[in-house]
């Protein structure tokens, strides 16, 4: 993919994996409350969308990966929940 | 009450009710995530200090009174869990 | 209204506010985290559906009013939410 | 270890890691309202405990795996966890 939207967020912590297939980022807060609050924000979100990360949280900190598994790999869902969620952390 | 811990909170917002046993305040935000998502921060500060607020929601705006049931009126839990929502928020 | 399925709801604690326009019902829970953790999925619906209750909650206790405040009182939106919140409780 | 406790919820679902400094789960929900509801309760759970689960969630599934970190292993903490989640589940 060389969509500039990819790019932009390639630039500002999400990394794409080997395979192409998904995009990651590990958000990293203050405290667990911080964290949790970040993780219920986004599940409003991405309920709201029906499109949801995989993702896993020890603590403060919350590693995302994105990918459209009825596609096999990266759409435009995973671009647009991506940015919305840097606007949330 | 003279405290002043409640003397700032009183200039940030809170409102003291008539009867003086218990605190008020309106917080708006950007929207229904944003304002859930703080209702769930506070929730998980409530429940671990054991003293929860009288809240209500509709959409973006969250209207809170805060109270020592026990107590019959305010207490330093109550000033307390007033400026963890503040810092929250 | 007649609606049977408002009818329905009538009989399963919600009760029809004086001037029609909104319905109401108290869900009562174990403690608070029964209490939240049911707001939490509602507000996940809500979101999803663009159509949030007005609520309030005091430890273990959601009371709950709807009404579809554009359409100046109750409509199929209403009773659609109240039927998923009673399955949701 | 040969705690009852620990041999009991190894019959409900939860494994012990090979290294033994671990026990894991997965509970899977209808759907992802569900599955996050799940979480929220324990989150309010964990956090007022101040011991936290290591966790992943995709849609409808959630993975949890319970250790001591300060303790470099299992301890009472993580089977009064274990024993909370499935009450909560």
């Amino acid at each position: 993919m060389t969509d500039p939207a990819l790019s932009t967020l390639l630039t500002r912590g999400w990394a794409l994996a080997d395979d192409g297939k998904s995009i990651h980022k590990r958000f990293e807060f203050a405290d667990f409350v911080a964290a949790f609050g970040f993780m219920t924000r986004v599940a409003l979100v991405a309920e709201k969308r029906g499109h949801h990360p995989d993702w896993s949280n020890s603590y403060k900190v919350v590693d995302v990966r994105l990918s459209t598994h009825d596609a096999g790999g990266l759409t435009d869902q995973d671009i647009e929940l991506a940015q919305k969620m840097d606007e949330l952390a």
